[in-house]
């Protein structure tokens, strides 16, 4: 039995998990909980799974919960709340496995704390990787963690690489639907609409991923944390767009073999993978390879999508620069969606906070925080800039 | 050093073999080989490669080509023929891995004593598996022999299986080009000449591979081999049509992934994997994946491609069967080569013999070898009641 923490279970790929963990009840416990906002679904999610500990995200919800749950007969579910709390969900010594699926940086600490307390983990929130991705890789190659990627591209390649042995890969090949304006005209990217960007073709996601799945930041953040998860040099992790999303990634081998994998678009296929590995287990996730039909394929434009080139940039550099371009593209996103930037402002954005941003070396979480923090104000500051400037 | 013995060095998997030679003196070296009929081509191959051991089809070809040599100053290379010279080849104590890649039932004998003999065997000669599957297979096993698949198709299953355990596979999917005739219609079937049949959409082989890729019964063959090589039942050995060839064939786990092997048509890349395998070592044998484009994939149809349900058949019904059914073919394509059955007449034919054979399990090579010549008998008579009938 896997007892299994879920860090941010009400999002997508929480909700995905206990999906998993209902199908295998013989293999899978919910041990602990961390939720993020939607408190009704919080109390049903600890009524139904009874989970030892189940944190919020501040001291009122937590009190509020409590209360409900004590009311509704689970008075032995600990809640807790803020960075502790999910902390304490993240290590205590009932827990085996812990997906980390908290949109942001509120995961960072937990993860870090959870790969330092020896846990299995599942990887699904990026800001580990892209903003503190050296400080956790490097606790766990010291830990002996395999830190188990769950976006669908990174565990494709996990899978694809077990084709051959580290130093035999060429390079890797993330695919990257293109989003909904792979075909767009470079002239109509100034006047794309909320409503335009939040059209993603084939993924049903939260809507900041949404539009960095537009904007191509998504592929970018994915490139860096596959830099940084499979220890390979950017120019060696490539991205090619692949609309159907069929081909999930490809790893290339120094004989000139290419190993891709291919699946159902549904994230319960990483995460089922993820708890399971080494092992595979039968699922009902199937593919049908006769309805394969047409697959495409088309290297990226970094002029039409310079969000992608940033990243690139940024992770050349190093240091602060990736905490950076995670944080400016927050704030940049909640920018574009509040109407306050256009489209190409997101880039413009980023950029501006990168030309400022030290490639000093992070040493701590707490110095992730502060240079998340430093950079977040710089881009609250570039918008209002350009926000000036546009009405003049 | 590996030393590398060549069975069917004149053709193009032995010309391939020696390529990779040319490129890696430092890993590998020919120690002996075999030719076909081309003996020109023999004596230039053994004047450069000085192997310890030539062997040819015929005593009196070997008589012509000993003088050959000797009088150029090779007196040193010993020139045999025959099975008896075929398995001196493959069997010779300064040998470490044998390419078998004669065509047709000559390979089976030496492949057979070199599996015996303990040697590394990377498998293109498709009778080993298809006629003598079980024998060799059964011998392979108990050396402990892991049999190095070089067809295109099964070196790629070979890849995609290193994601996951054996029992974890579901099912492998063999791609298939389609043939010349993919598109036409049925009716058309019955008129496709020969010139048509010969032309091959990506794959330039010999005359015999291409009538058998045009009829399907190429890719029949590959199915029997596959399930043979990787001990799966013939409903879990599935087919899928791949016009561009770049799939070179797929593994779909249990859990719902799928792995698929991608790389340029060129049979140097399955011979280079074979001879370094569980290692990958570096080549030109590059596949660009931005120029990947598309790809499409369709279901076989087994009314238009009646030799692809043939060999199903056959395979499940065992023992001869499947002998059998690699002679008739044989006999019939040279038929149809000749002008003396249409195109259709290569499954009518086949389905005659297959009706007339046994399910009994041959126990030996020399048992293969004699229900092989039962079959070519069976397989001539049939041609001749076909075309005496046709005439009336």
């Amino acid at each position: 039995m896997k007892r299994i923490a879920i860090l941010g279970s009400t999002g997508s790929i929480g909700t995905s998990t206990l999906k998993i963990v209902e199908s295998y009840p013989e293999r899978f416990s919910v041990a602990t909980m961390a939720a993020g906002s939607n408190l009704d679904l919080a109390f049903e999610q600890a009524m139904r799974w009874r989970p030892k500990v189940l944190s919020v995200a501040g001291e009122e919800a937590a009190d509020v919960l409590r209360k409900r749950l004590v009311a509704a007969g689970a008075a032995e579910i600990e809640v807790v709340w803020g960075t502790a709390g999910t902390v304490k969900v993240s290590t205590h010594p009932e827990v085996d496995f812990v997906v980390s699926a908290i949109v942001g940086v509120a995961g960072l600490e937990a993860t870090y704390e959870a790969v330092k307390a020896g846990k299995e983990i599942g990887l699904a929130n990026k800001e580990c990787l892209v903003a503190a991705g050296d400080l956790i890789i490097d606790e766990a190659r010291r830990q002996g963690n395999p830190l188990l990627p769950i976006d669908s591209e990174h565990n494709a390649v996990h899978q694809c690489l077990r084709g051959g042995r580290a130093e035999e890969v060429e390079r890797i090949w993330l695919t990257a639907s293109g989003g909904p304006f792979l075909h767009a005209p470079k002239e109509a990217f100034a006047g794309i609409t909320v409503a335009q960007a939040l059209n993603h073709p084939t993924w049903k996601m939260g809507k900041r991923i949404t539009i960095d799945s537009a904007t191509l930041m998504n592929k970018g953040f994915e490139v860096i944390e596959a830099i940084r998860l499979f220890h390979l040099p950017p120019e060696r992790t490539k991205v090619v767009v692949h609309p159907q999303s069929t081909v999930h990634s490809m790893v290339e081998y120094r004989d000139g073999s290419i190993l891709a994998q291919i699946s159902v678009t549904d994230m319960c296929l990483p995460i089922l993978y993820a708890l399971t590995w080494p092992e595979r287990i039968a699922s009902d996730l199937r593919f049908d390879v006769l309805s394969l039909s047409r697959l495409d394929f088309y290297p990226p434009d970094l002029d039409k999508f310079p969000c992608l080139r940033l990243a690139y940039e940024a992770v050349e550099a190093g240091g602060a620069r990736t905490v950076a371009l995670n944080a400016a593209d927050e704030v940049a996103v909640a920018a574009f969606l509040q109407g306050e930037i256009p489209f190409l402002g997101i880039p413009a954005t980023i950029q501006a906070v990168l030309n400022e941003t030290s490639t000093r070396k992070p040493e701590s979480i707490e110095e992730v925080l502060a240079m998340d923090q430093e950079a977040r104000e710089q881009a609250r500051r570039a918008i209002k800039i350009a926000a000036a400037s546009a009405v003049q």
